[in-house]
């Protein structure tokens, strides 16, 4: 039996994309489906940002046994870690989130909510395969939110179980002693850090010559020098892993490990591949994702949008909020407003975290460009915190001194990348921020270190103490 | 003997207000004396911010034990802690940072560096009697940059050695099992909880009833129900210690205890009581401290300023800087610039962190005020660091929505403060402030939280999804 369903605005995908389309659409009083085929639980909340911020916190606190003997503590030699009970920890903390966010899509979506499978039968007609059977939908308006999923190359199919990825990493029984990570980017070094700190021998192979996407040469090599305190780290070069016996043989050029688990971590793929988007007459790249306007999320001149990892732009979660609320506008309303977006800002959660924000080092102009520089071993709270191997780096326009982009590797990253951020959006300059209240002793004193270098090479007028203001000008 | 010096600018006091000015004076290439009587170190670096730093890093160490257990550690029944250690490493990482300080005082003033104790004869003659003999330096102005130190009231001298401040706390050999604080400000809710959590009974007791100065009565009510879980808190009452034998008997209404040693933790006085001022013609108010413009730091008409802690005015360390700038700068320069002061910003670090920036609470409006909140429980980060009791306060104008001040509980709540004071610095409303980016899973997730807590308050209009901004208007 086929039922047979007329409504406003169908969404694809209860995700993090999907649940703020439906927000705009409920704040502009229109009808609505949401099809989802489970389970529900964002892909942050089950398998991405959650676990993995579980993870780092948990390798975190075994990784401070060194500390607490340099404050005094005897007795940590006894101490033993059960990393089965640790991902089962992890894991019950993590259903507490997914849980949440699954209760979040049911009280939204209440009995708008259709379990199955979405396929385009036309721009605006949806065919959908569930468990109750098949539901036509017709809509005037479609949010595709269908999230994204690892990429897994078929190479590793014969692998079998030894290979996993972040899908079903976080439900394995128990840790391996020895693990591989194929790919170390953002999702590779955090889990390949949470895993070495819990005490697994960690070997992370990446084709390119940095971690976590750096581009700025001096901070990829920061970075290289104080995560491979941590684990192997072979950039630069393919790796192949091939079965050997019960455990697996991982080799790039002449570097060779044995171990018994692989992490593929190789990025993350949109799922639009099963929706008929082509046959249903929507323009697509070479690789298969829709054509759409960045601006307004819109697949060609369809009422249709698409948001979130499902457009493979800012596969982030803050970003799939963002446009979840841009393609849920702009479906439910008439006419299509074009947005601006929120300045670029990315973090691995690494301590020292990996941040990068507005333009990247290799997007910039050098002749233009001046570069101001903070060190961890110069600021206090950073040494207490054992966060002497941190490097902050400023970039800013040379010619009026506007603050451009930043990056770093350092202890606290996450909120020294925020305040950058903001500072970026709102256009502030090197001298105004000079005039912000920084507290002592905290990591957010990097930004006035890093700040008065490129002060001292932009070269300063004799005027009043840097950072200072007169109440009217002297 | 008497030696007699005359130069351009006398400094007196070699701590982090008088390097400040001193800096200022060297830039505008005048002669200079940098006045001290040792030991050499910031009040920071020595009895301040950088100990009491170490050991709340040192305390939540050792307090991780039951989130290890939690994540499968064994063995933290069998972990001991000898706190004389902990103390021995905190005073050997303490010291690196007051040497540094002490070096950089040296090496800023080199021969010029004067050391004994100054007394203003006139108000640009100063007497200096040091180690070798009796100094006259005659300056064409004065910078007051002496500090501050512990109060510590009469009726205790009684108790003897068993009555220790922050100068003499952290040169302890051993921390006893039970210690009583009297204040709770934010030094002494730091090394209470600090202590609490390196195994000491704390008891804790200030005739005020909030702690760490929090005029929000719901945050006060958090605070001390938070911080009520590691030491006892006696607020609202007059509190009495005497000898009891070997150890101390602490009252304050019906309740009692017994303890081994008193912090008195009730304030710092400055160091200004043995300066000449009065005889040598300043004007001071009731507690005799001079009278100052707090936009030059001039005293009166004269050719002397002040600054730090010494004027009583911010004492915190960031400002110290700053008004050793504003000091070095006018002293040093024909013409007296009026300043203005950075956005006020107070943290204790806690953690959960105790933040006021800006406008507190019980300097508002209520009826032009609207005040929003967000929870620790209900912040995803929060929930993995421990941090669900956090409770963020926003203060905006009712009538623009413009932000006016904030106050927090909150774990990671030092980095949160930084936004909001660079956004009250610069004027940010809710609605601005919504467009800023925030990642995920952050603390600072809890900033949109309060902010649209507000914008609901506030009532919105129907245009764009909040947080959002168009290319052009719609």
């Amino acid at each position: 039996m086929t039922k047979d369903i007329s409504t406003d605005i169908a969404l694809i995908g209860a995700g993090t994309a999907g649940l703020y389309a439906l927000r705009e659409v409920r704040r502009a009083r229109r009808d609505f489906v949401l099809i989802d085929h489970g389970p529900l639980g964002t892909t942050c909340a089950r398998v991405g940002c959650m676990p993995s911020k579980i993870a780092l916190h948990a390798g975190g606190l075994w990784a401070a046994r060194d500390d607490m003997k340099r404050f005094g503590v005897a007795g940590t030699e006894g101490l033993t870690l059960d990393r089965a009970r640790t991902w089962a920890a992890l894991r019950s903390q993590r259903d507490r989130f997914a849980d949440s966010a699954a209760g979040k899509a049911r009280s939204a979506a209440g009995d708008r909510l259709i379990d199955g499978r979405a396929r385009f039968v036309e721009p605006t007609v949806l065919e959908v395969e569930g468990p109750d059977g098949r539901t036509i939908v017709r809509a005037q308006a479609v949010v595709i939110a269908t999230g994204s999923r690892p990429v897994r190359p078929a190479w590793l199919d014969a692998l079998g179980s030894r290979v996993v990825t972040t899908d079903t990493f976080f439900e394995l029984p128990a840790l391996p002693d020895r693990i591989g990570i194929l790919g170390l980017g953002a999702i590779g070094l955090e889990m390949g850090l949470a895993l070495a700190r819990l005490g697994v021998t960690v070997t992370g192979a990446d084709v390119a010559g940095t971690v976590a996407g750096l581009s700025d040469t001096e901070l990829s090599a920061r970075a290289i020098e104080r995560f491979g305190r941590e684990m192997d780290l072979w950039l630069g070069a393919p790796a192949s892993v091939a079965a050997d016996g019960d455990a697996l043989r991982m080799r790039s050029g002449d570097r060779e490990t044995r171990v018994d688990l692989l992490l593929a971590a190789l990025g993350r793929r949109p799922n639009v591949d099963g929706l008929g988007l082509a046959e249903a007459g929507f323009a697509l790249d070479a690789r298969g994702t829709p054509l759409y306007d960045p601006a307004t999320l819109q697949l060609g001149r369809h009422p249709v949008f698409i948001a979130g990892d499902a457009n493979a732009q800012r596969p982030l979660m803050h970003e799939a909020a963002d446009e979840g609320a841009i393609a849920g506008y702009n479906a439910a309303r008439d006419g299509i407003v074009r947005f601006r977006r929120r300045v670029p800002l990315a973090i691995a959660f690494t301590d020292p975290d990996v941040c990068a924000v507005g333009a990247h080092s290799d997007e910039l102009d050098p002749g233009r460009t001046v570069i101001g520089s903070a060190s961890g071993d110069a600021n206090g709270r950073s040494r207490i915190l054992g966060g002497e191997a941190s490097l902050l780096r400023l970039y800013a326009d040379r010619t009026d001194g506007r603050l451009l982009g930043a990056a770093m590797v350092a202890t606290g990253g996450e909120h020294l990348a925020h305040l950058l951020a903001w500072a970026i959006q709102r256009g502030e300059t090197v001298r105004s921020l000079l005039e912000m209240p920084v507290y002592h002793p905290v990591i957010e004193e990097m930004l006035p270190s890093a700040l008065q270098d490129i002060a001292r090479q932009l070269g300063r007028d004799d005027a009043l103490p840097i950072g200072q203001r007169a109440e009217a000008a002297p």
